[in-house]
């Protein structure tokens, strides 16, 4: 508990959260502006550490860390703080495994993925169904609006993949890309909010791709924890109370006080309660169950023996993985990066089945790692799973009007909440910068532009959503790329609270746990 | 913050709880046993308090208040306290809406439902479909062993209905049935979960109907907060703490401590870590949002026009509740009783609306009530909603085996984890005693009988399900009751821990909040 006064409490100092009090502080540098943070970093869902190395050490990503050319937000944010990025290497031999431990393990060096004519041809209806009749007529600021939005919301992707592929091998590999992309299975989410969340990238392809304008484009040098840290130095860390965990929040009548608020928000108690309808949104969105890791190697020779380190495999496959893909960084120091799933996470004496999976698919020498790294960020407090929150079925028709309204002074951020790249970092940035400016329209309206008044009363974002790829683009891309990458992705999230008098008792441990 | 030592403390003084600590106490009167509740009283999900009536004031159930003869834990459990059951009213005119705000309204003197020949076809076929194909094929103790048990999974039950029921006002009933037995829409629900919860049940039929064996038969006289106050009373009210909410457990290795734990534990945090599959479970446990409310009339003027009270409307019918029912007192004091489902909880000036209806329905008398009390278990904390967490759709078969495992020293209670009517005030009182004889099994195993020890083993229930109905009684049952009786359902819980020394933390507001 404290005696001071803050005009604005963010609670999250994730990537969401200190994109709100940048902005806020870049607009009105008289706020008086706390960020309250339960761990103890900044960062949220990106964390950046040193592992063992060949040259002796280097740093990787083990929360989010791709980004792409239309993440306007997070590219724009990268610019200013003067951060480099590189693209994802992925040239080379692909390996694909689906179908049974004992079916054949595939490799392509083309890269058309190695699929059977058939298959191929299913894969490109399911897309077409999904990307132009079903993504280009949802509407993500307000999904209610999108045609037959109950039917959607009311099924699981797991259902309208059963009735619309056609061959198992396609169903087996949808399944990877929902592992991969949200960490969850098919039959967890809604198939309005799937759309919806493609939608938010500019259609399906984007979030599976690695080519320019989709979701694994690039990496940031140095990592992306570094966003959060250049950003808390230009807020300023003493600003910045590591270790503190809001546990209750109490919103007083008749008092200035102006909120913005972390997503998902789960141990917080409210007084008043929060309406039930946003109750009950919060308790509806699962975050997804994926494990990261990180091996890294004296040589890189998958790439020495033509592979690029792309490795998709299915859940029939005895696999503890379902993505693989170089991780090799900037310094040239050798690494792969995997992702393990949500129930393969607790099946697995996980390091062992991993190197052998890897012998399988890239010969012999991936036994002999230097260093196996890996994340459970279901066991991360205050996180509690990554890379997403998503909806299950019958959710978004219910209660998607709660999500971004303010509840009394608590305004809401977290990427969760956006509706350009819903789901990644850009989005994080996207959602805090909208959480300030509702904050700001409150507290220092007269610094906002004519047009983001406009955009606050419309409830629109500033900038358009990326261009979706047209039809006939189609198949061109599906001939270049495998379009089984995932993405791990990022949400921050936050709270700011104006406070003129103390009135409002924000109790914190800090550091008590 | 306590200094004292206890061996077993219950997490909530809800039937589940109680009828943990009323168990343990019988067992083993030594054992020191600790109830911490959050809230101001017993009873969690079952509450009764006094209204203004004709006769002054009258008390009425405003949480759970059906019980019926198959549900053996929570009728010994009646008998055993002294208490005294009574017939739920439902003789005369059924009133049906469905169709549309200007379909026809259809009232029934006899008791087949006003469904037209081909509506009645549609529904048995569809019942017979659930109950003989799916329901006697699910296993409630390990559903993963269902036949098909992930396929079903994936299916929210409005799925499963779109592509089995034939005619839209069958459709629009199973909504009703969704939203008054559990308090979301049929899109919101695993349908495996559905099945389960039904087999539990003993059947589809007996979660719908009134007569006898089924789970709206009987109610209390006096309430059913009586059932935890009178436990409260055997267990000692000196070993119960209201106003007490748990925010942290502590558990220390190589201390023997022995807990059992409330379901659903939202806001508690753990150290260490819960398991990445249970934290998930409850993370993916949405609570249902279903409002009742009581209204006090002078005269019972519904009986007096042959009306039985009760009604069943549709979502397309501009009434803002699903279903009422005669709840008039044993006292004899007039009263309905009706239910309002989530989205309409929200959107109504609910009061006057209901008011309207039931003026439509029932005649113009409807509109001079007494009194008009609601309960909006949303708001209530510590509970969050009613009657009964669900499962989303790709839950039980990921992380069912976490439901009643264990936890180190915590064990789990709560209706949510019974396996004979899970959901309800019997499944509560089943699941509280059986987390307390695992309890005893750690702390105190002689007082076990063999048959007992047996069935921890086993992790099976002493007691055997409800003998389903046979086919043959179906259409018997159809043309005897209306299928629509919802039910206000029931569920509490507990944790308890073994402290036998000082290292386990257990944190507690009291009054704080």
């Amino acid at each position: 508990m404290t005696a001071d006064i803050w005009d604005v409490v963010i609670v999250g100092a994730g990537l969401s959260g200190l994109s709100a009090a940048h902005l806020l502080t870049k607009r009105d540098a008289k706020l008086r502006i706390l960020i309250l943070e339960g761990k103890d970093r900044v960062g949220g869902r990106t964390v950046s550490f040193e592992i063992p190395a060949a040259d002796g050490a280097d740093r990787w990503d083990f929360g989010g860390q791709w980004v792409g050319s239309t993440q306007t937000h997070i590219m724009e944010l990268i610019k200013e703080l003067g951060l480099e990025v590189y693209p994802q290497f992925n040239v080379g031999k692909k390996v694909l495994h689906v179908g049974g431990p004992t079916s054949k393990v595939r490799s392509y060096r083309t890269s058309i993925p190695a699929l059977s004519p058939l298959v191929l041809l299913d894969f490109t209806q399911m897309l077409w169904k999904v990307r132009v009749k079903l993504c280009r007529t949802v509407s993500v600021q307000d999904p209610l609006r999108t045609p037959n939005a109950a039917e959607l919301d009311s099924m699981t992707v797991h259902s309208y993949i059963e009735q619309h592929a056609w061959t198992e091998e396609l169903k087996e590999q949808l399944g990877v890309c929902s592992r991969s992309v949200f960490g969850v299975e098919p039959s967890q989410m809604s198939f309005l909010f799937f759309l919806m969340y493609a939608a938010a990238a500019g259609g399906l392809l984007a979030l599976l791709e690695s080519s320019p304008g989709c979701a694994q484009e690039f990496k940031i040098k140095g990592g992306t924890q570094q966003l959060s840290e250049c950003l808390a130095q230009r807020v300023g860390w003493k600003n910045v109370r590591l270790g503190s965990a809001v546990t209750a929040i109490w919103q007083v009548e008749y008092s200035n006080l102006y909120p913005v608020f972390v997503h998902p928000p789960a141990k917080i108690q409210y007084q008043p309660a929060l309406p039930s309808m946003r109750e009950f949104l919060t308790q509806n969105m699962p975050v997804g169950h994926i494990m990261k890791f990180i091996l890294t190697y004296q040589t890189a020779f998958w790439k020495e023996k033509g592979f690029s380190g792309e490795i998709v495999a299915g859940s029939s496959t005895d696999c503890p993985f379902c993505v693989t893909f170089d991780a090799t960084s900037p310094r040239g120091n050798p690494a792969l990066v995997g992702f393990i799933s949500g129930q393969q996470a607790t099946l697995w004496k996980r390091r062992a089945a991993v190197l052998s999976s890897l012998v399988k698919y890239l010969g012999p020498e991936a036994a002999s790692c230097i260093h196996y790294e890996e994340k459970d960020w279901a066991k991360e407090e205050f996180s509690g799973g990554c890379p997403v929150s998503v909806m299950a079925p019958g959710l978004l028709t219910f209660y998607h009007p709660s999500l971004r309204k303010p509840c009394g002074r608590i305004h809401w951020a977290g990427t969760e909440t956006a509706t350009l790249w819903c789901g990644y970092m850009s989005g994080a940035v996207q959602a805090g910068q909208r959480a300030a400016l509702e904050v700001l329209a409150e507290v220092s309206h007269v610094v906002l532009t004519p047009e983001e008044q406009e955009s606050l009363i419309q409830g629109q974002t500033l900038h358009r959503p990326p261009k979706p790829t047209a039809l006939s683009a189609l198949l061109k891309r599906l001939s270049r790329k495998s379009v089984l990458i995932p993405a791990l992705t990022i949400g921050a999230a936050l709270l700011l609270v104006r406070k003129r008098d103390v009135l409002v008792k924000i109790q914190t441990y800090v550091g008590a746990f």
